[in-house]
């Protein structure tokens, strides 16, 4: 087996001292605002049965999940009849039973089913784990990437969209990070494709409309046609995106344009609640009313948010809505829920690219103790526990070695405290501190020495 | 799909708020040590590649990874020859080439060799991390399971060895869990089985001798009867174990009952060194020279341990060693290491069934804003954002209904403080602010509230 080079698999990556402190920042960042707006944390198995996955993300999604062979003799199930067909479809459910989970979402749904009877209503939880996609590796995606997401489950009521348009923009202002926050509703689409007389359309037109930023509305117009959308249709299509391009348009705007529509003038009652309880906070980021935001999963219903940096081109970098049937797949009819979702990969190649991280987010060892032999490593080893006690993060280089190399080593990790002892300091009793930034030296007992380091 | 009864893989578990805020109580716990002890954090993706995975663990553990299918069309590599020899052996490497961590050290060899460059020697990291076993599930046993890893790579200085005893020693006292620390050096059983004159029988004797607590010394014989081990070897295996079995028994019993035997002394001086550090340093719990403790995996080389709890049988809770080729493996010979790791689910079910979990670990929503109709609530909506501004974990119950509602909501999560807000409240500017516990009741302003909540 030796020499082989080790790698790992494409789209994962491992992550240094340096890096995981950056992530922990950002984590720790969503994780204080997701407390401090009530949220409890819950943790679900990596591994879920792919009953529970497939299905549920449409059929690219249920490609994109990582299968599981199953253990031990995996081919068992496979009978000589299947044997000579060589057919996915067939076969998978015989040699694999579960998967990676492909979102925090699924598995939240199959956590509130399955504990609906000790969860108190309405359930707000938050979940910070990674997740998996089968996808191909690119700029901004991974095949491992960490979720963060909160979602309040149980309650219809607005006030909730409300507190994650808050969360949003207090966890983007603490990462000093400008953002847009882009805010519709699911029903004004629906409002839109009724106005048009499409309403059992409302999937295609709103897949077109989602391009528009990318192919222009002469592309969106042969998306439409493709689609099999009538022309009548297509005109009144032309009309609400020429409006809510206007540069103040706000829901006064769409008010008259859906006049007695009623499916929309409710969505537009909506995003009025909501923004009439943000006036009454303060809130930082740019909102944006965009009418043509559509957000690609199909289980949203209501008003759907999504987060881009305002100066990076990297697609969304947090996402969310209003679902109203979640849970019924798995047997709970009838739950509303509202959630929000940070993909944090993302987040930190925004902030990486902006310059955003703070100087120090890693917290490294304080003071480094170098003893010049084996009798002064003995002499220092009590020392060393002593400012542990003391809380600071202490290591004793462990090895005989010329001086220059314990230096070296301390300066590659940034040790601010370097603690040298020889023969000369042993007898004294007093022992060498030197700043590796300054240069200086002083000399000092232990307990100078730790007093000296604790308050520095 | 609707109406499928919705479960999880057997061996993994969801954890609710409460079960989370106590296993983070022990993540917390040993990681606060390690990085007291100069520990830098390091992650790596769940997914390894099986090439990495396997030849590591011998037949059993090959077994026991979890494979992961390739993703698309999984079956494209299996030539029509092969379709008619249903065989796991060939099989698995063409349509899985990716598993799950089967432990945290050999992707930590991985990482080392792959990042050779950047190191700084010697590298101490630490990881906590969950990792995946097709185990039979069983007490204490589970297939998706937190490991909690400290090492030391690039020094063979014992400093290291006896600084892992004392975060061994720092992280149980801080658990309030009184543990046995079991030691012993792989070179101890080297020289017993020279001494025994059966060299190349060390393992099969290690393999008899690490079940005689389960089986006796007569189960012993036997075993070593059945590895083919001569009669005179096990009468010198016979006298060492009754040696090591007297109730004082010390690294002087070992020196006398090995004599000029230079494996065995070497073992001993390190032992011995071992242990002159550690009377420098205070040391709580009760560490033991265990001198047939074996630790079954084959890349340990020199000191070993493991720890028991003193008074709950659940089997090893944590352990480790030194091990001197890694990361030859993957290229990089004679990089000699020391390393540990708790089970942290071993640590949590021995901590529950002790009772020993402090009273509070779960930090709860401090503070419920109640309005009795909707204008109260927008009333409250930026006094939550105060509230929560001032650092205090804060809902708004957002919906219609009784008081009793969102009282036991209150009672349910442990809520602490309730305001309760009417067209009273409204007009005089004096909430009514309840504490759950005593049930007494107070006016105060929004002011007040903010004041008498942040220090309460």
């Amino acid at each position: 087996m030796a020499g082989i080079k080790p790698s790992i698999p494409k789209g994962t990556r491992d992550f240094n001292p340096e890096e995981l402190s950056r992530r922990q920042y950002i984590f720790q960042t969503i994780q204080t605002v997701f407390e401090r707006y009530g949220f409890d944390p819950i943790q679900t198995p990596v591994m879920e049965n792919l009953q529970t996955l497939t299905g549920k993300y449409g059929d690219e999604g249920d490609q994109l999940v990582f299968k599981i062979l199953n253990s031990g003799d995996f081919l068992k199930k496979i009978t000589p009849a299947m044997r000579s067909e060589l057919d996915y479809q067939d076969w998978l459910p015989k040699v694999a039973e579960k998967g990676l989970r492909y979102d925090l979402t699924v598995p939240f749904a199959r956590y509130v089913v399955m504990h609906q009877h000790e969860l108190t209503f309405p359930f707000r939880r938050y979940q910070i784990a990674p997740v998996w996609r089968a996808d191909r590796p690119q700029r901004g995606r991974y095949r491992e990437f960490v979720q963060c997401d909160a979602d309040v489950i149980g309650t219809k009521s607005l006030i909730v969209e409300t507190e994650l348009l808050q969360i949003f923009d207090e966890v983007f202002t603490a990462l000093g990070l400008p953002v847009v926050i882009k805010i519709n509703h699911r029903q004004i689409l629906q409002g839109l494709a009724e106005k048009a007389g499409i309403p059992n359309q409302m999937m295609e037109m709103t897949i077109a409309l989602d391009k528009i930023e990318k192919i222009g509305w002469g592309g969106v117009v042969q998306e439409l046609q493709k689609a099999g959308v009538v022309e009548t249709a297509t005109d009144v299509i032309a009309d609400f995106v020429s409006i809510s391009q206007k540069p103040d348009f706000s829901t006064a705007d769409l008010s008259d344009f859906f006049g007695d529509q009623a499916t929309a003038q409710q969505a537009i009652q909506d995003l009025n609640e909501v923004q009439t309880l943000l006036a009454s906070v303060p809130f930082q980021q740019n909102l944006r009313l965009d009418a043509s935001l559509a957000r690609g999963l199909n289980y949203y219903t209501g008003c759907i948010f999504e987060v881009v940096a305002r100066d990076v081109p990297m697609g969304s970098i947090a996402a969310g809505g209003r679902y109203d049937d979640l849970t019924g797949v798995f047997g709970l009819p009838d739950v509303s829920g509202v959630g929000i979702s940070f993909g944090a990969d993302r987040v930190y190649d925004v902030l990486e690219q902006s310059d955003l991280f703070p100087a120090h987010t890693q917290v490294h060892t304080r003071v480094l103790l170098v003893g010049f032999d084996e009798a002064a490593r003995r002499f220092l080893f009590p020392v060393l526990r002593q400012l542990r006690d003391a809380g600071l993060r202490t290591e004793l280089y462990p090895q005989q070695s010329k001086l220059k190399k314990a230096l070296d080593y301390a300066n590659k990790k940034t040790i601010p405290y370097v603690v040298l002892v020889g023969e000369d300091e042993m007898q004294s009793g007093h022992l060498t501190l030197k700043n590796m930034q300054s240069g200086e030296q002083i000399s000092c007992s232990v307990e100078e020495l730790v007093r000296n380091l604790s308050v520095s």
